[in-house]
């Protein structure tokens, strides 16, 4: 399938998502499928103990149905839709989940939650929950390229909105949905798209995020019993792209389906903080393992970057872990004296901690260099002996350059799980995962999922 | 309260809601929140056996929790969310629900919901239940009139995006928050306001509207947990009001709070069809009354009007219920042959009554009138005799001029009652919705409206 007239979008996502089997999907692109769902179990693990995380919880339980349905890293578990909504919203609720290249949607906290929630009702294998991920994250991620960049500067929080078509057409291919209820589902999902950036930095953000799986599951399962949605829910002059998007760009919708596929340009967040920080903590790590720096000894630290750099994270008195997350003098205090870059490091008790909030002082102001890309940092520590260590670093890790490695990912997994939920062995879940394409019986994953 | 600045927009409506008593509401908009109130139990008993409806109860039903909640006009019961879900999607499905001068927006059906199924949960009195439901009303159609008309225009299915905050506020109030849990609540609202145009006259336009009441009361339960949401979700930068208007208007918003209030511009149709066919229907049935026109002795009937009825409704063949609801040649027709204009005349059976067709032949194709305003018509009944009757009407039924009488309503309320659920006796029902303001326990009405 290549270029096709934006006349039927719906009908032509409908019908790839119908047709797609295993065979079709490329080797590479099962393995990310495998890779980004490993990544969100455990982002979910380390955001199951979140306060905002329980306080929904509180609230939605008591209106529960059978517990049926795993809640990631907690003992209570619920029906379907109401773990969805929970699963999603632990996976996102660091932002230290996956992020899609150039649109900043997080692929897998709305999609990855209704499979594994659905493969607890009945044995479903590993490569039907594979497929159905990697179907659910093209048909959302292909909407969010069509938007973008308007639609988010705009104010849609982009995760949210297009993640409710990638749950439902995800959620569809395992209920065996035709095209034609694909077409409804995605319908479905159309009335249910929601989530503001305005929200962003409060709990209200994964609202937004648990909404758009439990909806695109909802509308899976009403679009099976047969409640019917518009023919053209997203190319209709009504529909999700032009309301969404003052100029949606429609035609590389349906270019090279089947053959481009959107979960290679999916990435894994080594650290939990802004993007732009990767490049400084690398440096800080690097710093003290090529280099044996003692923190005692230094002096000052400059570090010099893109104008963005500065603008994003010159912030050297940070009061909140969600402000440490954005403030380039904490990460280099608290990297260089703890030789980690974890949730811990950017959490409230981080921002307390008295040593830090010295070596912050020692941290200087931003520098700016426009020559250098944004990917780039240079980073100077005097030593109080006059000494100075130099690192320069142009290929931050966690970018599509230099994605994490499968132990990368099995680190932060382990650390995440230590973090949100201290009551489980992560082993076997972590083998579990990385053998998903081999099980017959997805639901075990779950069912290790509980602490 | 009345003129204040557009910068603590949520604030304010925050305030409002939580300091404003029974005693403060006036007893025009009390006795308008109980006939909206009146006629959303009548439109919801008539929907809860429409097939979409049934199909979305099936969809839900097996993730429900404890049956605590009436679901109108239905057997089976279902947990507070679920209920809110479903009565709201019931009351709206036809369209035949009350209508906001201006907004078009549907005010009742997410508003009404969660209030009746809080008060299944705990003794709620009349008046508490009337104040919220003021309340409620009051902040959706304040923000609904703030993005009018650009919103709908763009494609945003007002009742749904606005309905969401209205719900929120109005179960907040009966859940006791205060501003801050109000605020919060509506933060947590905005993260879930969602609704397409584009899915009208599908079944999909129903679950938006669910969605909202069902957002709205969970929004108030989770800020009663303490989720918080963004200081400003509505007049934020990136708040709903600027991200789903190109043009708010935002002073109104906040002038003249308590003082005039919006329930008093709410209208109730008098037919389940185009509300421009409203003059049209009347034409007719005061042509049977008191002119005693037999229609086997109808040559032909020519209607004249302003140029938006022709636009809207010179449909001479109609070949569905719902293309019949905006077909002026059908809605003659029906009428004059049964001398009713209820959910039965407007559906699929109708349009295939070969009766309805013959006489639907001999209506005229709409005349236009470029002078008339858009509530006149001018019917002229030609009788094979030679004969001729013809009647004007400037004040329709059903518009803020000429609003359906209580016993108006009750009728209407009778018959759908009759449509959508026959093993209901609607007396007792009825009975207890006109003495709502007197009853300390306002779930007794709830316990009447199952068959």
């Amino acid at each position: 399938m290549t270029k096709e007239s934006t006349g039927d979008i719906t009908d032509a996502l409908s019908t790839f998502v119908a047709r797609t089997r295993w065979e079709d999907i490329p080797e590479t692109v099962r393995k990310e499928a495998a890779r980004s769902i490993f990544n969100g179990f455990g982002t979910a693990l380390g955001g199951a103990g979140d306060p905002g995380i329980r306080r929904m919880v509180a609230a939605l339980l008591p209106f529960a149905g059978a517990p049926t349905s795993t809640l990631v890293g907690q003992e209570r578990r619920a029906d379907m839709l109401t773990a969805c909504f929970v699963n999603a919203a632990s996976t996102n609720v660091f932002d230290f989940d996956d992020t899609h290249e150039g649109t900043i949607l997080h692929p897998t906290a709305p999609v990855a939650p209704p499979l594994f929630a659905l493969a607890e009702q009945e044995p479903i294998s590993g490569r039907r929950i594979l497929s159905a991920f990697a179907l659910g994250v093209e048909i959302e991620c292909r909407l969010a390229n069509a938007v973008s960049p308007g639609h988010y500067r705009r104010g849609w929080h982009i995760t949210s909105t297009c993640g409710v078509f990638g749950a439902a057409a995800a959620a569809g291919k395992l209920l065996g949905l035709d095209a034609e209820g694909l077409r409804n589902a995605l319908g479905i999902a159309s009335a249910q798209s929601s989530g503001l950036v305005e929200t962003l930095g409060t709990m209200a953000k994964s609202v937004g995020v648990g909404a758009s799986a439990r909806g695109g599951l909802l509308a899976a399962l009403m679009a099976k019993e047969g409640v019917e949605g518009p023919a053209r829910p997203l190319e209709g002059s009504l529909g999700f792209l032009r309301v969404t998007s003052d100029a949606p760009d429609m035609a590389p919708i349906l270019s090279d389906l089947g053959e481009k596929w959107e979960l290679c340009r999916n990435m894994y967040k080594p650290y939990p903080c802004g993007v732009v920080l990767n490049p400084v903590i690398d440096a800080c790590l690097s710093l003290l393992d090529e280099d044996g720096i003692d923190p005692r000894a230094i002096e000052s630290v400059t570090v010099t970057g893109n104008p963005l750099l500065k603008e994003r994270t010159d912030r050297p008195d940070p009061r909140t872990g969600r402000q440490a997350q954005v403030s380039a003098q904490h990460a280099i205090a608290v990297v260089l004296l703890r030789g980690a870059a974890g949730v811990a490091e950017f959490g409230d008790d981080a921002v307390g901690d008295p040593d830090v909030a010295a070596l912050r002082a020692r941290v200087r102001p931003v520098a700016v260099d426009e020559t250098m890309p944004v990917e780039s940092i240079v980073m100077q520590v005097s030593l109080r002996d006059g000494g100075m260590r130099t690192r320069r670093v142009d290929t931050p890790s966690g970018g599509l350059e230099r994605p994490l490695t499968d132990e990368e990912l099995e680190r932060k997994f382990t650390a995440l799980a230590a973090h949100g939920c201290p009551g489980l062995d992560p082993a076997p879940l972590i083998a579990a995962l990385w053998s998903l394409a081999e099980t017959e019986d997805a639901g075990t994953v779950m069912r290790l999922a509980r602490p």
